[in-house]
């Protein structure tokens, strides 16, 4: 029975390319294993995979109906990962989030390091198993960096990332700023898309203390874009809150090129995200100035006051 | 301020020697850290310790005081770490057990890798460092993969940990078998011992579930003369049950030379363990052929009952 290896729901660049990378690790190594993936490839992802003319992960809805064991990558949270995870055993984790709600019964491999993104830890783990890295796995690597740092702007961004994209870069043989912005702004274009789709592009759910979180990220180019659509992204977003049973959901609109947020925040807990941030909610639009990180800048703010 | 690096409660060998080799390790990697212990060094360690001339690390009973940050070896679950531990950064985290109850609000550095020995992480990461062992850390991390494997006894010792004690042992110039064998009679001496100590020398608590589970091992040359105080052992058992209000004690004798367990087991769920082990307990006394291991053959067994 084949190994399934995957990233979290609402998948992004590195959710999606480390789920094929580690796979072919892995295969490298002897291990049975499939890259799948849990949600549609955002327009990001497409460039990135289209330009090192890789096909997309198979989409599986329920893991256990597959596979016994699985490998998780770029997340560990329960909440964000496959419905039936409680099903299956979970064989290894490499990730670079918070550790929450994990829970095995058995001793596993589990590698998670504070770096900005999961594939700077695989560029690593190819060293340590003496592996060659190939040039689509250099590019598909490379993207995830690009990706999770917004072209090393993020403050999540470390040494260690930029410097696995510089060796990447060369494997991979791109202008890694060209190609960089290219890719960027393949994601940030939001044309066309409905505000449920908005809502859901970069989507995580958190449990935190008592309280389930939902909060979603949309990059973009244009905020005032995005803010056109404020009643329509908080209509969707009230649905989403009574369906999903949210104490809050908050959507972060981030401008990519000057590295700052405006949030949507609805939800019964919604003054505690006010206290957390220490900014007045008004007409439901909160300012995060200098948010670009939800990790690092959302996640650990938050979870201080509702955690 | 320090970062302290400690292991679990009522430590064995392996969670000191890990403790002292790894602030060592980081300590040569610059960072201002301290091994400290929580509990009583047992005789087996105290064995090597003083086989190789190194001091015990300093009793701590609330980390909070002292230090900011943290380093976690050799365990993860809250129930068998500092008692003010959620009052504390983990910052660190390098293990060879199941995940459970293990939280943080940030991403952090968590290696955990399904070996029979933290000590066998630790030979790794000092490769992966470029930092040489010394002779005294290579004897204290050869010491913790004796003891956790019973001399390479035990289901849970791989052939990463066979390689690891050879390389280790090469460097801290001492025969495995005759040094090994001295180590564990000394940890395995219960002469003078009451049976309150007996039941503490290596007790963990576990959460499964709803449940609060607490496993002892002791590890002897004479499982009878350990039977012999049976009901002083019931007695101190009781006790621990009503004051930690647990659901189950399991105490697990074990026999080092034939490889074989026999378990004394009270509490609320005792027939889910009769159950979980298919043996029958009579006069609280559960037969467990072939067991050596807690965390690969009693853990994941009650989880699977009691979780």
């Amino acid at each position: 029975m084949k190994t399934l290896v995957f990233g979290h729901k609402n998948p992004d660049t590195d959710t999606i390319t480390s789920a094929i990378v580690y796979a072919s690790l892995k295969q490298q190594m002897g291990l049975d294993a499939e890259a799948i993936r849990l949600g549609e490839v955002n327009g990001e992802t497409a460039y990135a995979l289209e330009y090192f003319n890789v096909e997309a992960p198979r989409f599986v809805e329920r893991v256990a109906e597959e596979a016994k064991d699985v490998i998780l990558v770029d997340h560990n949270e329960p909440l964000q990962s496959a419905n039936d995870i409680d099903q299956v055993r979970i064989v290894e984790v490499v990730d670079h989030h918070r550790i929450s709600g994990f829970q095995t019964a058995e001793p596993l491999y589990y590698r998670a390091e504070p770096v900005g993104c999961t594939a700077t830890i695989l560029n690593k783990l190819f060293k340590e198993h003496g592996v060659e890295v190939s040039k689509v796995n250099a590019g598909l690597m490379l993207s995830a960096i690009i990706s999770d740092s917004l072209l090393f702007q993020s403050p999540t961004c470390t040494e260690e990332d930029k410097a696995a994209a510089a060796e990447l870069a060369a494997i991979a043989e791109v202008d890694v700023n060209e190609y960089g912005l290219a890719m960027l702004k393949a994601g940030a274009s939001l044309a066309g898309k409905t505000a449920k789709e908005l809502i859901s592009i970069d989507a995580k759910e958190f449990s935190m203390g008592v309280h389930r979180v939902e909060i979603a990220q949309i990059n973009t180019v244009d905020v005032q874009e995005v803010l056109a659509l404020r009643s329509e992204l908080l209509a969707e977003m009230t649905t989403s809150v009574s369906e999903k049973n949210l104490d809050l959901f908050l959507l972060v609109i981030t401008d990519i090129i000057k590295s700052d947020s405006t949030g949507l925040v609805l939800g019964l807990s919604e003054d505690k995200a006010a206290k957390a941030f220490e900014q007045n909610i008004i007409d439901q639009v909160i300012p995060l100035p200098g948010v670009v990180s939800r990790k690092k800048q959302v996640v650990p703010v938050l979870t201080e006051v509702l955690g």
